[in-house]
């Protein structure tokens, strides 16, 4: 995720006791070593024509002026590079001057950084200019980077030498502890390498906070989190970094109690000034869910009351015509789409999160507050279905539009009956036309969705289509942004800035192993809680 | 210096036992903090339009993408740079990315650094491009600059904040103790400014080793060293570093036992393979230099050997015409100059080195080689006189070829009749044409032979007109290059890479204070030693 919200004189409430849990709870980081598995040169400076040079030569490859070498490790690595330095011809008499580009694709390899001109920073490509004094050396540079390929570029050595590449190295950095990984066989190779990648990608993103991206923005995000609790659930059940990340929304929020859609964790804990409609609702599932798991009672305890602020201000946010006004609607996220008309989508977030706010409330035996959101589920859920449902169009309609996400929104908040949730998602699968699903975030809700209604073959079909395309065009880990039909598009103006290893798409994992293994189809219940 | 010579498989012989004795006198560096006096902001990117900021306003000055803060130290600095950040708007959202350019003059900071193509490595170019992850954040810059200058350019913050540099600093490095220096008062401000100029530069370039310059090629070299231990012995008497440098060149020499003309000391000693037929001579003259101030017994037992190697291969390239062969006239450096006849210089360079050569062996009591010296001083002396004077010109002709050099060198090396020298000396002062004095090391050598002539106005009129006309255009320590008539001029094809403090222009104070102030007229007998 990365929006641009900006709040002149924010200073968000802190809440020391729950920040302080929170620190305790930091993860031990889990390092392994590796090492490249092949090598190539790119012929042209940003072009992607390549000659390739085989491993055991690349200590024995002098580097000049303008050359270059690609190293590729050979899967998505996080963590921080070691490269060590040797030269042939005279004693170095100048430093070297390196270039050094990581990149998680091939294609980003080979993208220009001066061609972007996107609205997210710059600061974001991970490149590096480095000068090496003294050669031979070990050089190991302090900063983490998410990638697979390293493109080493001689900005200069000197007339005198040239410079070559002894060995390189990279000490990876994750929590996730594959270890404690059921083993999971499937007989689909497709589904069975969709599931490893979805795993790749969360254990990448698992570092000392669930990040959204290992590349960018390398921070909590709430949506993210919540997808991500899901499919650790499924492998490497780090419950304590899922209650790390509640306690640390919990612990630094907007003034009114708001949760933030993203929490900065360095130098010090402090919430972002980003407000996003869905996202703090996502608190109230992600909290129910991790109790689910775990029935921690110090969890429902610190935080059931700021999960039940989350419910009440969405609700106060409904006028007496039973609708969002436009502000909440305006902080919806849903999906990066600018064509996308939100309204129902946000009523469909909040009905949503409702139903895990009613569990919340019995788990805690606060049955006035249960019967409470009850009540607001019933006139939400009559609300929404008169505002979105259309007889004529057999499906929702929002504010003339007629959308994926609208029917996923509405059919996940039940809202209507079995007959009518079939219909939207026929309608849904049915569509071709503008606007149309763009991450992995809104895929995830549409598979759900489909399970929803019962269209499970539909449901393993697309999860496949989608996901698996994304393995066609090179990903080994699942990317941020991910439409088929416009593979170069990206919401920050660049594909130089997307993050292709992004913790919303790891999910497949999740949605294999619950609900389209053959044996488990029980378990879809758990996300039908109000059936 | 900056000199490009490659020998293939160069195995340098090493002396363990002269290296070990180098690494004990190995100086303890002295520290000051130093801050900005000053701050103004450039217009353009690579103009030098500026407008100025008020130093007090720099901690509150919020910097976004594009802006750019140039800070002036106030005077040249050779050390680390730390800078504080904080920021203004949102918490930063993204790592700060930011150029950093360091220079030791105005011009050099509104050098576009793409611009140079010069043959010298731009990897002396003293820019950084740096990412800064966290902010807050104190930032310590891993590599030591030469600068009196430093702009900070943003090349992107985000959308939702901006930086702010509320601190820099500046950590100075150097082994030039100042308190060991004389007290220096002269009546004449345009000589005592030299004088000082003199001392900031070889203090900036005294470190562990007597560098040529501390921002390129920061190395010792030999022609560099005896000018800079002429003028330590008049400042900070630091005869250990001498001697030190003196036991590196020993220490490391080329296979047949020549003196490199640099050495570099990391990681590990190791000779250049570069030879310069007048650098190993001044082996022979800095030793005797070293040992007039130190009458140090044991440098002289252990490099006396070493020395009188340099001045037997030199004899030995001598042919039976009396002329020196083409290859040892080739390796003559003299001066930055591809137009100048050499054959007059080297011959000289070698005769004036043979009186030291003598001295030391008088030193040592050898007198057969004593005699040996005296015996060739005087053959070589008479060849020179036939080869290069001539009557009809009244001065000295090499290949057909007047210069200034061939005088100075011929004069130094004392090789005709007082009459002829001061002749020689008139007609190099009334030179016009090229091929002109390029660098101070050709300078110094000029005023020293108009002093030895007798010509004191002259040298002195000559110093303060050459070194201040670099105080006029700006030096705050003086340059590797200066011709007045050729202000850009850069003999590695772009001044970026020109060194504004360099060692062998320090010179100033040592012939002020030993040949120019009225009451030591007497001490210019130490370079007349054959007199």
């Amino acid at each position: 995720m990365a929006l641009i919200s900006i709040i002149e004189d924010f200073h968000p409430m802190g809440d020391v006791r729950l920040l302080d849990r929170a620190a305790q709870l930091t993860p031990a980081l889990l390092h392994t070593i590796r090492e490249p598995v092949g090598g190539f040169q790119l012929k042209e400076r940003y072009s992607s024509e390549r000659s390739e040079i085989v491993l055991d030569e690349i200590p024995h490859l002098s580097m000049g002026k303008g050359e270059n070498l690609c190293l590729d490790f050979g899967e998505h690595l996080v963590g921080y590079l070691t490269l060590e330095f040797s030269y042939s011809g005279s004693h170095p008499d100048a430093p070297a001057y390196l270039k050094l580009k990581f990149a998680e694709t091939l294609e980003e390899l080979s993208e220009n950084a001066q061609d972007y001109a996107g609205w997210l920073s710059c600061s974001w490509i991970q490149e590096e200019y480095v000068h090496v004094d003294l050669v031979p050396t070990r050089l190991v540079l302090p900063r983490r980077y998410a990638f697979r390929y390293l493109k080493i570029t001689m900005m200069d050595t000197s007339p005198k030498y040239k410079l070559i590449i002894k060995h390189a190295e990279c000490r990876t950095e994750t929590s996730a502890d594959w270890r404690k990984v059921p083993p999971f066989r499937c007989e689909d190779p497709v589904l069975q390498r969709i599931h490893e990648v979805s795993l790749k990608t969360l254990a990448n993103c698992m570092q000392e906070e669930f990040e959204d991206g290992p590349k960018r923005d390398r921070r909590l995000w709430m949506g993210d989190l919540r997808l991500q609790a899901l499919t650790n659930s499924v492998s490497f059940r780090n419950y304590d970094l899922v209650k790390r990340c509640l306690y640390l929304f919990g612990g630094s929020r907007f003034p009114d109690g708001r949760v933030s859609a993203n929490i900065f964790t360095k130098p010090t804990v402090e919430a972002d000034d980003t407000f996003l409609f869905d996202y703090a609702l996502m608190f109230v599932v992600a909290l129910e869910e991790y109790l689910q798991e775990t029935r921690d009672e110090e969890a429902l305890d610190d935080l059931y009351d700021i999960a039940m602020q989350q419910v009440e201000y969405a609700i106060r946010q409904i006028g007496e015509d039973g609708k969002l006004n436009e502000q909440a609607v305006r902080d919806t996220f849903i999906d990066w789409s600018d064509e996308l008309d939100k309204n129902a989508c946000a009523m469909g977030v909040l009905i949503y999160a409702l139903r895990y706010a009613r569990r919340l409330a019995r788990r805690k035996n606060d049955w006035s507050q249960s019967n409470w959101l009850l009540q607001q589920n019933g006139l939400l859920r009559r609300s929404a279905l008169e505002q979105f449902w259309s007889d004529r169009e057999q499906c929702f309609v929002s504010s003339g539009q007629i959308s994926a996400a609208s029917q996923v929104w509405m059919v996940l908040a039940d809202v209507c009956t079995p007959e009518q949730a079939l219909a939207a998602m026929r309608k849904a699968r049915s569509l071709r036309s503008e606007p149309h699903m763009t991450t992995p975030y809104m895929h995830h809700y549409y598979v759900m969705a489909l399970l929803r209604v019962g269209m499970k073959e539909e449901a393993e079909e697309h999860l496949k289509s989608y996901w698996a395309s994304m393995l066609d065009a090179g990903a080994d880990t699942f990317w941020e942004c991910w439409d088929p039909e416009h593979p170069e598009a990206s919401p920050y103006g660049g594909s130089i800035v997307n993050s292709c290893c992004h913790a919303w798409s790891c999910t497949p994992a999740y949605m294999i192993e619950k609900f389209l293994l053959p044996a488990e189809d029980e378990s879809l219940s758990s996300d039908h809680p109000a059936k």
